[in-house]
């Protein structure tokens, strides 16, 4: 398995900056697009567990889209061979000293590079 | 991509179980079979952020190994084509009301299925 191949290490970071560009602006509708349709993605939130496509689609709808600003720092994204890649960060907002972690696995789907599963907390 | 090939599902299960019943007898040769040895890997836990195969290593020798025991709910586990997989579960400890969360991605190394990325946290 091939880890780290430059075209698909370009591809999976062209996708998760796009995520982070959707999340701070609240863009429901590329946050949707880019996570799987699937009853089989779940996505661990700080403070709710989220199981399917449609409880995931529900809550970027009830979200509130004022305080979602965040700067990154050692993000690591990892790709295996063509088709997958796991994306992690940790993240802070401001005024805030907590620590936030921000995890995603990636895979090619015929429609183009998915969030399979997702976990996001705050460090204890 | 296949998702949740029977032949492959099995023997994700088995090497989640594995980790499972080593993670509760602290055994920490199994945990650390289970983790690729790569300076890839990375592991966020409830309360610390690790970076590269050696740095899990050294949390592991270093943890005490009392109060490990557990109970598993609502695990999801899902394969994608035949060398990568999803692993997700919530957790419980006696005496404690609080819910944990672990997430896994497993790949198929040439030495076998390994956890190269993984996420602990408690829901807040």
């Amino acid at each position: 398995m091939e880890i780290n191949l430059p075209t698909v290490l370009a591809e999976v970071t062209a996708a998760f900056e796009r995520y982070e560009r959707a999340l701070v602006a609240n863009d429901v509708a590329v946050l949707d697009e880019l996570f799987w349709d699937s009853p089989h993605t779940l996505r661990y939130g700080a403070t709710e567990n989220l199981y399917g496509y449609r409880e995931i689609q529900a809550f970027r709808a009830a979200r509130p889209s004022a305080g979602l600003a965040r700067t990154l720092g050692r993000t690591v994204i990892t790709t295996y061979g063509r088709d997958f890649a796991t994306a992690n960060t940790e993240f802070h907002r401001a005024g805030s000293e907590r620590t936030g972690r921000q995890s995603q696995t990636w895979a090619r789907m015929p429609e183009g590079w998915r969030v399979v599963s997702a976990h996001v907390s705050w460090l204890s």
